[in-house]
């Protein structure tokens, strides 16, 4: 099909220019929202008689034969059509003659790849976040088998404070309801449909944008035309969304890739979700948590090159504004198959819950108990009591053993102001049931925690 | 007040690590929320009875003491304090003795900085969600005078349809109208209380995290107690928030920037929103527009930033989260500033609407109506229309004048499909209220634009 | 072919995790440097005795015959192949049997994948070098043609004073020039080879590294295998030599742009290097200048994304570095193509001189010259003949004239410190050739500019 | 004092947008660089006979005046003297009198303050070079004492082949060295003046530029004016030289926060380097590392700020580029107080090599050696050898043992292609010891690497 807007020009842009310039090698990603799109335009040009019925139904008709083609890996995309909008619109001419050009009637390119782009981010938003609530229904339901298995909860990673494991899975969780519920809001948010804008200023037919932004489920056509053509925003909260996501993602595998070392042991992924070594036969490599840490690299890439793109841009579309497509494709493609092998491998993997246990008798973790029981108990200003307990495990330190090795009567000769009963606050799982304040460690409050996310999970997956 | 952590230390930590490692140079920003959160956790202590009256009545004296001299800038932050925790509650020690200890019972620095933090992001929220809505207000306007002001409406930098300069202006405002609504839901989300969720596992006392949570008011304490503490999505939201913010601040920037060159002579800055050159005397510089433009970098540098710091950190709480506080702040202040100059800006802008009508006459802009004429009125498809248009442009060039002022009969005779009329559809104003579509240029839908967005403005005002 | 490392493995990993893993969709694209890395591999595994002649012999057609069945679009990639370096060894081992299997010895994929990856950055560096040297060609070829064009030097977009065309087309030089020298210097910071660093240790065989570095070009072996084996820094290199070159172009794109506006109306691109509009015939958009504008985008996020992979990865090789090339190769074509494009579209730039210099009239640009002549001959202080300028140009924009169109005597009465000789200073031309200083804008000194960097052209070609 | 360029002004630009336009609060950072700038610029007028004798050592004595103000803390800047140019020049001429104002003859705020920046970015390069070298120096001397402490080498965080502690140690220094490289090259490719370039297009005086520049220490003056006052090349080098040190830092920093956690328990840091926990008092956590770390984030984001404001901006000066100096600031402060602090740290870190050696017997690490024994001794092809070492780890891992710990009989009945002396392959010092390759992790191989990095070390500390 030759150039569209060729009619002025002496010289025929060359081949180099058509590469640089073209689109096609990555918008053809939208060409069923751009069939969508043609359809709902068709019908409503023909609801306002500026089409014939039966101009219409040959436009469907295309249409339609255009979309098996593309299906059936039929139809081939040439550089020379630009963008997908051309090639399919090119298609349709050659197939039903005069009617095709008609159907451009009331629209231009700029609100027709708003649209197409629009259609595709929504399409994008939901797909992600019915994945992200199969990744938490998979934590809760590990989360609730154990409730009692004992963890070294960490800072610094340093050990801290006794935690069980169901609690560190909710952590793990709470990320991930953050960002379904982020992605709920800008859904309804940019849940607007540009179709109708025409070039910038909007257009001079009897149109109904009211017909085509419900028909294809829009909530309501976009307010201002020259806005419509030219706002990005709602590409850049989906990078935005998908960074938080990759963000999440890469510290539970941060601490997938720890937890599989010889060091903690704490897990073992499935032969099927980990890697051998070419060269070291011995190897068991976490490579698929390693990759879904790196991959927060490209969507914070992402980001950052739109917000670049779309700084100091003037009203109203630039072509600058192409460089919207390949940087969101391949966000929201990380997205999901990042999510989708993240709940496999965690549905697969294994916990080492006995040298989770062991590893919680090391460090002391109960000294924070004994600073508590002390200014709980004996009266002992909180400040005080810190400074009584740092010699306490000084003193077990020099011993060689865990506070919790220490003997009632010895752990007494430290510091006179230590009351009765010491040895027993020392326990760990004693002290992590102690943690029971509303969103603590405690078993019950874990179970609690639990149950709120399952609810929670059932009203969004029901509602 | 000596390093409360130093019991078990044999040896003072030096210089260089206090100056790397205490934040009490940034974070005392957030005394006064620290002080709210004390006042707030010291109350629920003592209604648990974990404090008595008098020790809370005196906590909180202490408090408002040092409250007092906060303001008064009497207070002195020392770099041995750490950072503003420990600043303030040394000094309520020494005002008041074991009282100020017991302050810190079932709390810990983790939670606190949390709260202290998280406090800080909603209120900047509110604040700058106010200052979007004067933007708007001066915007509409401005805008509700030039709804009949002509204005070459632009794509690529190029001439392409006649707009009115108030449709414009409502598309500056569209942009910071989502901005709005965003950080109006991000605000929702967000609003949650960590006090109380301890170290990383929540505390062994009776308290009630929700009665803190009520009187600071959040809607309702955070559900799980390690992730409160490692959270900081709440701090991103603000900094993508503030991105997009200062990337719609960047487009209005380059065209404020643009129309007050020589070459469009748009507007003028008044006195007082521009400056000098220190060595040509006659120059007025858009330092204020530039400015504006550039402070984009700072916003996205300031979100990488710390979605750098959080990639891939196990939980909980790490040393590397003290890095999520400088950003913010500069975030918020430079929304907060370039909020109020540009509204200051616009304020006392001059618009040069001749020039604009003058600039309108220029480059063919009804070149599309003349297209849509063929199309609608002489029954020509539209990509014919398209090339026929074409060729009357080259006829125009090439008698060096605007299509708009060729004769009836002299257009006619370029191409005989071209009918009777064409004449009239050419006229710049006659073109833009012909784009009476739903959010088209024409003055009714500029005008029903204004409503719209000034009864959402009454809306989101009033509550 | 089956995974190599599966011999400890009970289950086969699954297809959803090959797709997530496999790095042959894209790394395939280092084809040629693998096979280059091979055969110097082999050939000193051969001179080490390590392959007897023959299996080198073999190994060497074997490589060969895949070189040219990739070559003529035969060889077909598989994703069971995992990447390149399998996906050829595979091919090499069905065709050459046992010898094939060899190959493999004293290396690992991590040393393999190290090496092919410098090499494509190498010679990438190489092929962008060459094309900044075209653009820099075009430029002075250009610049030559125009030191006696007037022009408007601006600062903060408004009139400064009068420069040549030539003196600004050098301005665009310079950053291109820098870019030149910076991926000069990290060309040969750069040139070592990895080869033979094996996993992580080095290898336990009597190889020589030295010949294998010597035989593919390199200066020396890398210095510690474990460095080798984790470092990507050559890449970084690279991602940030061309975000410079791509800001360095958007600054050139930008200026482009606003001069093929009607406002500027200083240049048109030829019709081969620019588009229409769909629906707007009379346009002529500079869509390569805004591409090339917007492409700074996507290079600055592939530097970003790769800082973010590598950052907190411990020692040594971590599969989220598998995440380092896909942003590469993005970067070098955008690099490439976009060098090209602006130097064919510079080439066939036209240059509406006359406007240029009709605009220099515009804005008082000799008010400075006033200045200095009140300081250097009317002995008035710096400061002080900056006041008077100023009420110079007042008095001038009071009747409506520009500063050059005043009388002398006129000129005089403003100020009776005014001297003698005012009027013949404000000559637009005599003004730009009376900055002579080095660097400075007179016809003088901007050809020694194009002087002096043709020579360094000429001295970079050739040396 | 007033506003220099206010003469024209009717209004006095209002409080706002003097707080929003005055750089003061950041750039008296450069008060410095300003005086020795003015310092070197007076003694060229006055040798160029711009300047008197007299006025020139009255302007030399004034500037000597308040650099002494400075020091001593006695100087006042104001927000109304805008920046630190005004701020100088302006007590300067309060002191001097007419003399004062004369010193800003043949220059402008735009060369001056190109100037002053690039002299801090000069001068921060050779002090973050220097402590480069320290820390290099500092891994250096404790690789010495450790090239034969066993360690196990990583992969995927997986044991993957024994090395020593000081070939690991090595590793690290390795991309220090990369950067002290990279910081040579740009500072000598930036090494040039821009002072006497004028606002863009030179200065109307006969000035020396080459005196300025010599005096200065620079190599030359820039060669074209335009390109002096817009580029930043120079501070983008910095920024990115500076990600660069940080991403280095970072991983080591990863490492020292696994290395020092009680899993792997390989190092302590000294009570000095350390702090504790409020709540926890038996922790000792590794803040500095984790700070290190962390600061990736804003060395990351200032560069992507600079990138952005830099992008698209016209030439010349715009006052966008006002941003480009905080961000430098607050990057140079990083590195060198990071680097500072590491080398620190460093020094007084214990290493328990007992740990690590315990280790190192854990996971297999000699599978490859038996693998490469197969194919060496056995005549058996690597793929193969592969294979059989798989079966091998398999059969220990089912009797609960290394593979190191297994019988000669107990191996060779595994496999029959297993040769003689197998059993002694499996050591593990002798397997490090085997990689005796160039760069291999082998005693003797490391300690040729240490002498490598020595050697260049004095070479760049006395060259």
């Amino acid at each position: 099909m030759a150039k569209l807007w060729a009619g002025r020009f002496s010289k025929d842009s060359n081949a180099l220019l058509d590469e640089f310039n073209a689109s096609i090698s990555f918008d053809k990603e939208l060409w069923k929202q751009d069939i969508q799109g043609s359809k709902a335009h068709a019908q409503m040009l023909c609801s306002c008689k500026i089409l014939t019925q039966s101009e219409y139904e040959s436009i469907l008709r295309g249409l339609e034969e255009i979309e098996g083609e593309i299906e059936r890996g039929e139809f081939i995309f040439k550089l020379s059509d630009e963008d997908i909008h051309m090639s399919i619109e090119g298609a349709l001419t050659q197939k039903i003659g005069e009617a095709g050009k008609k159907l451009h009637t009331a629209r231009s390119r700029n609100d027709q790849v708003a649209l197409d782009f629009r259609l595709y981010v929504l399409q994008s938003n939901q797909e992600i976040r019915s994945l992200l609530l199969n990744v938490i229904d998979t934590l809760l339901n590990i989360a609730s088998n154990h409730t009692q298995t004992l963890l070294a909860g960490m800072t610094h990673l340093q050990h801290a404070q006794p935690i069980n494991l169901g609690f560190h899975l909710v952590a793990w969780c709470m990320g991930l309801v953050r960002d379904y519920e982020r992605m709920s809001e800008s859904y309804k948010r940019n849940n607007l449909c540009p179709l109708g804008s025409g070039a910038l200023a909007g257009v001079p037919y009897a149109t109904s944008r009211e017909m085509t932004s419900r028909s294809l489920g829009f909530s309501s056509p976009t307010l201002n035309a020259m806005d419509s053509v030219s706002d990005r925003d709602f590409a850049l909260d989906l990078l935005y969304e998908i960074s938080m996501i990759m963000m999440h993602i890469s510290r539970i595998a941060e601490e997938l890739v720890l937890w599989s070392s010889y060091e903690f042991g704490y897990i073992s992924f499935s032969d099927e979700y980990s890697t051998g070594s070419s060269i070291m036969p011995q190897k068991k490599n976490p490579d698929v948590a390693e990759l879904l840490r790196g991959k927060s690299g490209r969507a914070y890439g992402n980001l950052i090159s739109l917000l670049v793109v779309m700084k100091g841009l003037p009203l109203a579309y630039n072509k600058d504004t192409q460089e919207d497509k390949e940087g969101v494709f391949d966000s929201v493609k990380t997205a999901l198959i990042s999510l989708e092998i993240l709940d496999k491998a965690l549905q697969t993997l294994t916990f080492h819950t006995q040298k989770m246990e062991k590893m919680a008798k090391v460090g002391h973790l109960t000294a924070t108990d004994l600073a508590d029981f002390l200014v709980q108990k004996c009266n002992v200003p909180f400040r005080e009591a810190h400074h009584i307990t740092g010699k306490v495990v000084a003193y077990a330190e020099g011993r060689g053993v865990d506070i919790s090795e220490l003997e009632e009567g010895e752990i007494r000769g430290i510091d006179e102001r230590i009351g009765e009963g010491v040895k027993s606050v020392l326990d760990l799982k004693a002290s992590m049931n102690a943690r029971d304040s509303y969103g603590g460690t405690s078993e019950n409050q874990t179970k609690a925690q639990i149950s709120t996310l399952k609810a929670w999970l059932n009203g969004v997956k029901n509602g």
